[in-house]
């Protein structure tokens, strides 16, 4: 069989390999979709496959892992804006639900996933950790695209459109499982949406699953201290401790948000190796409470970074993320030291990619891992002068500097055009839902 | 005298006037530099003058204010990412300052401000209030790129390279203020440092220049816990007490940062009408603190946004800053309705123009005012659907999305392109700047 072969020649080349290591002068040799080898840009012509490669030069350009957005709800992009300067639970109660329930089918859950996964691409994200109805809907949309997506299967004790009790979820959750086998792009995790709306028996059932089938477990965990507060009353525990008896606390567990915790429960969740999902910006802006990043990265815990849904963020821009998880700790902590940098991409490359049980195909470049990367242009005034590439991407850069995203090793972003999808036709889609929930 | 006129035809006008309108199917006619009136769509091909206006449809846009970006040192951004990650004191005494000694002159002051001007037009800022060295350069340079400007004529008790003594930066600053009279674009406050760089003796020649003349005062002002705390052990009396016996609490006062405050320190600068210049970026950047906005804005305090200096933010991004404004508030009160969107325009537009004393001229979309006016074209991916424009302006455009500038009039972005200045040759410039400086 014929390789495919690209070779790409950027500026800088942060790797996020084990030691950072950020190098010039060097190419990225891309096989079909797998990093073949990194070169010196001087030697990379003598290679064999040289003559018949495609060779993308990028001279302002830092080469980066492509983000891994650890936590959204892609679908609900169709509900961006439709409420907002509101406290959680009156936001979710009096608004998003009642538009849920009034509106999500299978249609919008795909039409909603490619407004999203087209946003995500365009601003340098090439995986993301889903949670919403539908998941089926989703993984093909996915796969359809060429976008890297874990697909969450819900499951929740309440009807909804997509089952009637937790039985059914689970049900549901096992099918799409082993529907998408065969989906190069898609894996699953077992999604029970958070501790107030799934009791313990499915919980158990869901920790048995994941340890048998090797599943991440996504999970909203002590977003608000009302959460944390209200458990406490009617259970006599805090959320983190029933999922501890429940066997759910190990390296499988994608804890989403985590604002709310004691000094004993971050020494438990760094002991048990549980993942956490920070979404400094969703938080924020719902006023949830502020994750305690300085010290969950003290003690070691994998923290990676997601946008949330759209309707609480307001966008899916890693690089605000990054750029707002780094802000936040300093501020927060008092220490302007706190989230340099290097461990804000960290957080939202390589961590990621562990915290999905994925770190040997993705987050990081490094030969023998998927060609999921992105090209950032620092050519442009609000990144000029260059001291240091890596405090540009974070503390300067605009996603909108993006220039040319693969995954996969499939060119998606060329010189910031799209390669397959047609913005224009899905703003028009976009704006033909907001019509009809607008009415 | 023949009239120019330019009609634009938005999708929506976020007008920033008393009552906050937005309207839709509006057009504005400018006439030479000014608003001359807002006429619906309908109308306005009646107007006499529609036969020989310039229109300039923009039916996916959303028409406001130009921003006002009411503190920063736009020359510092030649020093962009040269030192991160570390607290206000090492960065200042350790990297900036020395930076500065050994780099800083009339050339570094201009090309500096226009790689700034260059970053803020694209970014939808038509007005800064700037403080630096050689303001004399930087009111020319404004002057000539068709910038608003207000220039600090910048007083320290330090010698520097503009200034010797606290004496000689006086005079020097009158002269200024004397050569800019004829400068359309450009204003002039007098800048003196910071309480602790500037002794009582000139601080009471300024509170005296500043009600003669009637400027603006525009000083860092209990930026961090430490200034508060030193000055406390040196004098015996926190900052602001200080200022207020030198007279100088009153409403031409623009107090910058303003993150260690009291609440009968609160009670007063609301009482004095002063004017506080939040710069949520660089303050938790730096680990400043935090500035009390929500408790400032419910107390009827005047507060404009800031971006600080390109080299503690790291960006001249206004809109990062309305939306980090917004959410800080809503993460350091615990109240999501904390700082809407309405209040973060208003803080990017109307306030910033009251607290230079230029109400009267910008901030607002009203018939009379000069015409600083930006569109934001909103059929982007990341901001769809549009329920709320106002919404989607704060917490979901990026800077990026603004497609044209008009300042005083003169288009100055046309469909994301520069009308004069050519942004390749100021990239080249701080580039060349980075290679002398890292050299």
């Amino acid at each position: 069989m014929q390789h495919d072969y690209q070779i790409l020649q950027p500026g800088w080349i942060v790797t996020v390999n084990s030691d950072f290591e950020v190098l010039r002068d060097c190419a990225v040799v891309i096989e079909d979709n797998r990093i073949h080898s990194l070169t010196s840009i001087d030697e990379v012509r003598q290679l064999p496959c040289y003559a018949r490669a495609r060779v993308i030069d990028l001279p302002d350009h830092v080469l980066l892992p492509g983000l891994v957005n650890s936590h959204t709800h892609a679908s609900m992009t169709l509900l961006r804006g439709i409420a907002d300067d509101l406290p959680l639970m009156d936001w979710l109660s009096n608004h998003i639900w009642p538009a849920e329930a009034r509106w999500v089918d299978a249609g919008f859950a795909a039409d909603g996933f490619r407004l999203a996964a087209a946003e995500m691409i365009r601003s340098g994200t090439t995986c993301m950790n889903d949670m919403y109805f539908f998941p089926d809907e989703v993984a093909r949309c996915a796969q359809q695209i060429g976008m890297r997506v874990v697909v969450g299967l819900i499951v929740l004790d309440f009807p909804s459109v997509w089952a009637r009790n937790a039985d059914e979820y689970l049900h549901k959750a096992l099918a799409v499982h082993d529907e998408i086998r065969g989906y190069g792009l898609v894996d699953s995790a077992l999604a029970p949406h958070a501790p107030y709306t799934v009791s313990d028996e499915p919980l158990r059932q869901i920790a048995m699953y994941s340890n048998e089938l090797d599943l991440p477990v996504h999970i909203h965990l002590h977003e608000t201290r009302a959460e944390v507060d209200e458990a406490q009353n009617k259970n006599g525990q805090r959320p983190l401790q029933r999922l501890d008896q429940l066997n759910l606390l190990n390296p499988s567990l994608i804890a989403v948000h985590m604002t709310e915790l004691n000094e004993f429960e971050i020494e438990r969740i760094a002991e048990a190796g549980v993942n956490v999902a920070h979404c400094p910006e969703s938080n924020l802006k719902l006023a949830s409470g502020i994750c305690p990043l300085t010290t969950l990265l003290d003690k070691g815990v994998n923290v990676c970074l997601g946008t949330d849904g759209a309707a609480s963020n307001n966008d899916l821009d890693m690089f605000g993320e990054m750029r707002t998880a780094a802000l936040l700790a300093k501020g927060s902590s008092g220490d302007a030291s706190a989230c340099n940098a290097r461990q804000a991409i960290e957080m939202a490359t390589i961590n990621g990619a562990r915290a999905l049980g994925m770190a040997d195909r993705i987050g990081s470049i490094e030969i023998g891992k998927c060609a999921d990367l992105i090209a950032i242009n620092l050519a442009e005034l609000n990144t000029q002068p260059v001291y240091d590439p890596v405090a540009q991407i974070v503390y300067a850069a605009a996603s909108r500097q993006v220039s040319d995203v693969w995954i996969d090793g499939v060119a998606q972003l060329r010189n910031h055009e799209f390669c397959h999808l047609d913005a224009n036709k899905i703003v028009t889609m976009a704006a033909s839902w907001e019509k009809k929930i607008e009415s």
